[in-house]
């Protein structure tokens, strides 16, 4: 399955040249996979943040291809790449109709109220392998 | 009349004390002030950026009374306490249900492509006056 | 006394009229407050997240005058307007040689591990008091 | 050769977990290649954006071995992986100690003012190889 998310681009996010200024895509992406893990998952940042777990990011990977503007308003698409014992990559992309504008390739850990990383939470493991196994919208 | 948006409190807001870092709150001030030039004002940013022409934050006043966290979905409001002949005042506040979290005034300027301020374009000068005056919802 | 810190506008402050977008100006005031109290005081931003207690600022009021453009190496400057039980003001101001581009009037307060406001810890306020008398540079 | 620039770790660039938010790696990471290219290549992001030329990153690969937390002074070092005819690679990394804490392999691409990649000017060409080809510190 896909999750879509439309991130409008505002004045904040646009640099000099008029567009997005790198950096900020990634505050983008990591609010989709913010959103996706509340929505989807059922397993929000705020309560990973009150249980002092979380999932940071260990590796991204980005190809951009075709700048955003301001006013422009991508759609993001996350799908799952693969689920690990404590890891998961996550596809997210951007598109401005039929153009792909980035691709990025995201791995994330699972870290334990300790800071070392374990395995996923039963619950959220059996929610992302529905999704990556759903249908295609 | 009342200009409302809500935005929920992410991830990229948070400080470690896992409340909002104040100087994110002015990109929630800016974003609320840019989505109503462009749905209320019909004048996006967009178009002021290619027309080169722009409106500066040329004073801001904040009190900050009680704190958002991550997860809260604060509703933003806009009034516009006067207009002048190239300035306007707006007064932003924030609120958690019946608590007001922050109450900014911002002062901004229209300045022309020269980057000198100038009278507001009529129509926009109109659409103000009329939303100043409307009926409060 | 001032406590003087040049913080130059790189890319990443920059909007797409070329200047410096105001919420990016709060990140640089709060950066020389940190370091402030970090330098001056003896009392970093680091020791009070571990220690669970904080200042946040509950008002600020700033009036821009001239904009910063990239490559600009602007001086802040930070002097104590105020010291109370559990509160302060500071004056943060920013200049491109004789021009004052910004001038921001800061309110903090001293947050126990409680989340309570609280008189300042004896050291601190004595190195404010101290700093605050001290004979102009 | 390497470019080394320390940059201390802020209020502004941590997360609720008091670790660096990782999308500010990434302002660091430009603010180290806009220092480099500044410092070493002689050619300033605010010259290229008067002259409306322009060095847009095109892929990132990022590596985050180990979190960097309130108050640490990482050691950024840029390397040249190599200089094509209008593109660059470089590899930056972050260091406290002996201890790698993340590493970027950051590609980049040389944009003329009519906003097509183009061969690099002669000058700063010249001034990639050298840095490239210099002997290690």
């Amino acid at each position: 399955m896909i999750y879509r998310r439309i991130i409008p681009i505002e004045f904040n996010h646009c640099d000099p040249a008029g567009i997005v200024f790198y950096p900020r895509y990634f505050e983008m992406t990591n609010s989709v996979v913010e959103n996706f893990f509340d929505e989807v998952l059922d397993y929000s940042f705020a309560r990973m943040t009150r249980e002092r777990c979380g999932v940071p990011t260990v590796r991204i990977e980005v190809n951009f291809r075709v700048p955003s503007r301001l006013g422009d308003k991508p759609e993001f698409r996350l799908e799952i790449a693969g689920v690990g014992r404590s890891s998961a990559r996550f596809e997210v992309s951007a598109w401005g109709g039929a153009i792909e504008r980035l691709r990025a390739d995201v791995t994330l850990v699972y870290v334990n109220e300790h800071g070392t990383s374990d395995a996923w939470p039963d619950a959220v493991r059996r929610r992302m392998i529905a999704f990556q196994q759903g249908a295609a919208p």
